[in-house]
Order: C-alpha cells, then sequence, then structure tokens
C-alpha cells in the first residue's frame, strides 16, 4: 500500500467547504469521487484541515492510501482530466507510511486579500474583500504584530468548532510565526498569517477584528484587550469566505 | 436633456452577451432595467458595440440620454449600488449631444489571455484559454504582423452576423493598427489588437486560426492565404470567449 500525497489548488467559490458532506459539491467529495473510480473502490482523502465554504486554496495538501502501482504523476493527470477546473491537482508525490496531512502538518500559511479602492474590478470579486472607507494601515500593522507568538486565540474562535473525531490537544492555544500586510499595488492589500495551527475561522475573526482597528471603531489597546479576553464576544466580526487562500502547508 | 456616458467594466461569465434579451441575463440588460428605476421610465443604453456570451469587459463604453439635474457622479455611485458586482460603472461624464457610444469610436482594443503551461490555476480559470501543448510564439507573432493595415477580414467574421437595423459601410473590411502578444509571465500569454472596428467573433477567429500556427497544424504561409481568401472556411475555429476583454475604447 502506498501513501500518495497530493497538492491542491481550488477556487472555492462554488464548494460548501473542503469537508465531504453529502448531496453538496466540496472540494474533498469531488476527489474522494475521481480517486473512487480510480480505484474501483471507496477511497478516503485525508486532508491537512477543513476549509470553509468559499475559502480558496493555492496549497492545500491531503494524502490517500493506494494499492495501484502506477506512477504518482499518473494520479495527477487523471485526476486532473476528470475534476471540474475549479480544482487542480498540482503535485502528486509518494510519501513513507508514517506522512499524515493532518497530524504532519509543521505550519500553515493563510493569504487574506482585500481591496481599499473606490471600485473593485468584477474580475477580482470573487477573491477580494471590498472595503471602501479608507483603512488605516500603521494602526493594522501593529496589531498584527500583536499577534505573534504563542497565545490562547479563544477570543477568535468560532463555538462550536472542535471536531469530536479529533479533540485538540492545545486546546486554543496556537502560536503565530508571522502576521504581516503587503501592498499588492492598485489599492490590494494582502494579510499573510503563518502559524502551526488555526482555530475555525480564526483568520477571518482576525481579519474582522483588525478591519475594525483600520477603520477607526476600535483602538489598537482595544485589539489587544480583545486577544487576552479569552473569549469571542470580545473580538469583532468574521470577516467574508472569499478573500481567504490556504496558501501553503509545510511538513 | 443631457447625454451621460458611462465606462463599464464586467465579467461575462455569467451573462448572455451585452445585447438585451427577454427573459436572459445581459449587461445591457441590467443596466437599462437600473438606469429606468432611477429615471422612472425607459431607459435605452446605446453601447459602443456588442460583446458575446461569456466575453469580459475592462472599458466598455455606452451613453443614455436623461432629464436628470443630477451630478453625472451620481448615476455612477447609484448605478453601482444597484448593479451586480459583476458589473461596475467605473466612470460617468456629461457629453455633447453630438455624441454617440457606437457611431462615434475612432478605436477599439480587444485583450485575448492564454495560459500555455502545463496546470492553470482555478482562480484564473474564468478569464484565460489553457492551450497545454508547447506553442510557437515565435510564428504566432509573425501573423499577427500580417493582420495590421487595412483588409477586408471576412475570413475571420462569423456568418449571419450583420445587424439589420444597423447596415455596414464598410463592408468586411477593417483597419487593424497594433495586433502583438505580450508575455505577462508565469506561462500567461496575451493577444492585444487594436482597430477601427471588429467583425463578429473576429478577435476570437484570428486567436483560433492563429493558435493553430503555434502548434504546427499550419503554418505562416496558410495564415497569410486565409487571410486573403475572404471566406470563412478558409481559417481557423472560433476560440472561447472566456479568454476575450475588451479592454478600451477611444473616441
Amino acid at each position: 500500500m502506498k501513501t500518495i500525497r497530493l497538492l491542491i489548488a481550488y477556487d472555492g467559490t462554488t464548494f460548501h467547504g473542503w469537508q465531504i458532506q453529502p448531496n453538496t459539491p466540496t472540494i474533498q467529495g469531488e476527489i474522494e469521487y475521481c480517486l473512487s473510480i480510480i480505484h474501483n473502490r471507496h477511497i478516503t482523502l485525508h486532508g491537512a484541515g477543513r476549509t470553509d465554504a468559499g475559502v480558496h486554496a493555492n496549497g492545500m495538501v491531503a494524502h490517500f492510501h493506494s494499492e495501484k502501482t502506477m506512477d504518482p504523476g499518473a494520479f495527477k493527470a487523471g485526476l486532473n482530466s476528470m475534476l471540474p477546473e475549479s480544482i487542480r491537482i498540482l503535485q502528486a508525490s509518494e510519501e513513507s507510511p508514517s506522512f499524515h496531512a493532518r497530524f504532519s502538518v509543521t505550519s500553515k500559511t493563510y493569504v487574506y486579500s482585500i481591496y481599499n479602492g473606490e471600485i473593485l474590478l468584477p474580475q477580482k470579486r470573487l477573491y477580494t474583500v471590498h472595503i471602501r472607507k479608507q483603512l488605516d494601515f500603521d494602526t493594522m500593522k501593529q496589531c498584527l504584530k500583536e499577534l505573534v507568538g504563542t497565545h490562547d486565540f479563544a477570543s477568535f474562535e468560532t463555538a462550536g468548532s472542535r471536531d469530536p473525531l479529533f479533540p485538540s490537544r492545545k486546546g486554543s492555544t496556537r502560536t503565530i510565526h508571522e502576521a504581516y500586510i503587503c501592498e499588492i499595488g492598485g489599492d490590494f492589500h494582502s494579510f499573510t498569517f503563518t502559524g502551526d495551527g488555526f482555530l475555525r475561522h480564526m483568520v477571518r475573526n482576525i481579519v474582522g477584528t483588525v478591519l475594525e482597528v483600520g477603520l477607526g471603531s476600535r483602538t489598537v489597546d482595544d485589539f489587544k484587550a480583545a486577544l487576552t479576553a479569552r473569549k469571542r464576544s470580545a473580538a469583532g466580526p468574521t470577516s467574508p469566505a472569499r478573500g481567504l487562500t490556504l496558501e501553503r502547508i509545510v511538513y
């Protein structure tokens, strides 16, 4: 039995998230369906984590077990010929049997894209959140600095989010290695977060709160207080899914 | 009565083209609907031309007549608040009564986007055509040079395309001022065409034929022969709509 690792990109717009669900299009569901046809039996695909409905990926990782003797590149070609163009297999490679897409993760990087100009071009609207009012990027950058390090991120965790099948050993404590804002040009900006793991909606809840600071309805001190409060009600709203892309996973 | 000129961007993916049709979403239909609500009477929007189903625009121009005393900027803001995010009004300005979005055109620029790499990222798929086989860009560039100047482009005109309401004075003769290929990076390439006017499907029929040269199934001499043959059957297929964007119109 071989362990095959896939690097996957998808446009999350039309999917109800990564995780398979009955009677609704999901990324895991689409790929498992194609793998099961190839193997003529049910194949379970183990993802590095779940992404919510509408969230995109350029670097999701998943693995499955196969008795097939075919080259990993043949899985890539076969899957890409069967999958919708909104899901692409970027790489397929054989791993040692000890590899697990979820449990072997070292770090993940998410990028959140916003547009802070007057009119967002239609071709960008599915992948970018439009904030019309001028944002104060200096105060937002100060907020992101506060996040770096190991913290209890309970204030940024959406309730009811723990998976009973995978009780977390870490509670709501996570380590963020990097958090910064880049100006892409043309009024586009990206928020990049790299950490050892992220709670449910954590990036979107952080961005929603940081944007309140950028809009002046919350100060940097309010943001620090929200982080240390360790309760969801202390932080701001969940920003829209379409701005978020799972960019990279390191093992 | 004022003449108001609009500069319009749209994602053509979900529209059945520019021109209004009953019971189907079109760009003209969406904007006329909003203008008619604003004016409390039917408003006709005159476009610079029609784009086909699935074709995008960053620079469509249209005009309408209004008895409203409001500032043109208020039309822009009002329309953008009512229209779907797939259509954006980039500018609204008052013109002299002699301005006509269709008859006053000096030149139009279309851009056709292709990806010539292995895997097209999902977020680009709605705006780019994927050619997997390696293209010979040198021979394609030679073809584009042949197009510059005044020619009878009947070989690149889709049949049954003349509008009986607007019989053309020029037949199928048009002047192309510029035609070139740019490498955008990351295996993305764009074909840019500027001319005094374009026949129905003309850019897509040219690109479809040029791609046959790039793939080696037709020579540059074959391409020249197709241009001078003045019959549609001499040229290649119509390339997909999603690669095409109406980029700019000059008056």
